[in-house]
């Protein structure tokens, strides 16, 4: 059964104080809801645009029983939230959503890839290494060029080491320092992204492909429309169909994939939440993806989700910010910044959106 | 000098906790800032959506200045800020805008009514009335129809009398209570509104006109774009920048006229603020009124206005939120739900815009 559509003037609780959960936090409060953040963060950026805040450990579970008890529904700004806390928050008698079930397998690189294989969504080739002698066995087996990632916590080309050669193995995974997964490379002509939304009567939602460049690791440019054919688009489709499908999922998800030179389509991620890929939609769709994941996880319809413009996004990494002053005086430039106290080196500080007319 | 940009991550403070400090405070996160609330209500609208509220008397100077202190300009959701409120703030050496000498014309609708007449903006006939004498006068001079309204504190049809007949003005003016205008009716074939921003520079910029239906002297539905003559917009563009280089104006302010059916512009009133009729601009601009607000009062340089769509734009107003399970359910309509605890009638509860794309 479909839960039941949370009415405006109740309280939307958000795990994570980032800039994601300040763009969930600003998409909700349109829509008439109370938000608040439960972050381990003081001063996040969410909590600044949030009615309410709570500065907690993710394990404090009489502070996350606190926090289910006040608001009507917990969703996430971030996959990595350990399991004690959806349970806890469960235990509270939260309604949480997206599921803690497809949270858990987002935050391992292996699950997730096998759970993509056992879905029938292609994947890179790809083991589990647990030492050095898994990654030799593994790197003889996939070949090089490949890549050593952790199993859990990495995210913007953070715990990865490239591996081009028995020598770039040697040693590689004391440096790792974790249980990790190596994944064969893809030599793909293209990366691209679908933004997907379930809503809690099962319908489906799609936004137009996100064609995506990054650097050192870090998305760094979107465009759309993304420069693929229409069977890149109904395989991304599929492939999103059936996450959201297989796991009951309600809200928003992300899939990451290569689009090889022949048009196949290789999974590369998944995130369990809104994306960076989709921040365009905050001016370029009839519906933001962050007001769309609010809708479903109230429990109201999805918004329809029409671009209405060629989009050029392009990230504000690090000292990109400083370029505020110029940004704002940019008539293409719609500029978004996310309140972050300290700049740093490849740390997302904002973005621009860019509506070709 | 134009003033400085004021950098994000600084304070910008809000006099007024209502859907429109809402919608400014949502405005300036998105550019990064913090927004500080200052209002005398508990458990407002914008305070939920702002990093911090300040709950005090409009009068109580020490609050004031301690507010000023906090932020790096302040501005205004509502024209009716006490002249003493601007005075304690400039005082306390808070940069201010817009100008307290815009506020206090606005606030007065004599004083604004005889600003526009030595600006060479046609308004319709009126009297200032002291007394029922004063009163008799007037609408043997106006003539009836005509409307009584107290000079001051009056808004969406609140504080008018309207008078048909020497009958109708008998006792009129005890029933107003106040000092009070008397204006002459007019017969008018529309009403638009335009929204203008000035931004710290001296730059001008203008939305494309809203043609503006009320109820009951409330708005209930602005439409884009209005069905007027090229000289109509440029007349009202023209009072506009009047009035705007007039007062030396930094940030939105709009007029509201009334169009007869020779294609004359009539001067109804002006509000020194982002307005009602400006809420498509949301969707529906490149940059909206309260960004655009936000950007002058910042010192940044005014956003492009650049129209995306023709709109229709309805006003929520008492129990018409309580539609809202259909309106969330409406692929055409945008909503927006202001967050107000207690639905009242003739209150404006939220508004729902929809791009004719």
């Amino acid at each position: 059964m479909a839960a039941a559509m949370i009415a405006p003037g109740s309280a939307i609780g958000i795990l994570g104080g980032g800039q994601l959960g300040r763009m969930l936090a600003l998409a909700a409060a349109q829509l008439g809801f109370d938000v608040h953040i439960f972050t381990d963060e003081p001063d996040s950026p969410a909590s600044r645009v949030a009615a309410r805040t709570f500065v907690g450990n993710y394990l404090d579970r009489a502070a996350l029983a606190d926090f289910a008890r006040r608001v009507q529904v917990v969703t996430t700004e971030f996959e990595n939230v350990p399991a004690e806390t959806a349970q806890a928050l469960i235990d509270a008698g939260a309604r949480v959503a997206p599921s803690p079930r497809a949270l858990a397998v987002a935050q391992d690189r292996f699950d997730e890839k096998s759970y993509f294989q056992s879905a029938g969504i292609a994947t890179p080739p790809f083991k589990a290494i647990g030492s050095q002698e898994d990654l030799d066995a593994a790197i003889a087996e996939i070949g090089a060029p490949a890549i050593l990632k952790t199993r859990r916590l990495g995210y913007d080309g953070r715990g990865q080491i490239r591996i081009d050669s028995a020598d770039d193995a040697r040693g590689a995974y004391a440096k790792l320092g974790a249980p990790g997964i190596l994944e064969g490379f893809c030599a793909f002509e293209r990366e691209v992204s679908i933004v997907a939304a379930r809503g809690a009567d099962g319908a489906i939602a799609f936004y137009d492909l996100n064609e995506n460049e990054h650097a050192g690791g870090i998305l760094s440019r979107t465009t759309l429309p993304a420069q693929v054919s229409a069977s890149v688009t109904v395989g991304a489709q599929n492939a999103a169909r059936r996450v959201l499908e297989a796991f009951d999922y309600v809200g928003v998800l992300t899939i990451e994939f290569f689009v090889m030179r022949d048009g196949t389509l290789i999974a590369n991620e998944m995130a369990p939440r809104v994306h960076n890929s989709g921040h365009w939609t905050i001016e370029g769709a009839l519906t933001s993806q962050f007001e769309q994941h609010i809708r479903a996880v109230a429990g109201w319809p999805l918004g329809p989700t029409t671009r209405i413009a060629d989009i050029e996004m392009l990230n504000l990494i690090g000292e990109d910010a400083d370029a505020w002053p110029q940004l704002a005086a940019d008539p293409s430039a719609r500029l978004h910044l996310y309140g972050k106290r300290d700049t740093r080196a490849g740390r997302k500080m904002g973005h621009v959106t860019k509506l070709i007319l």
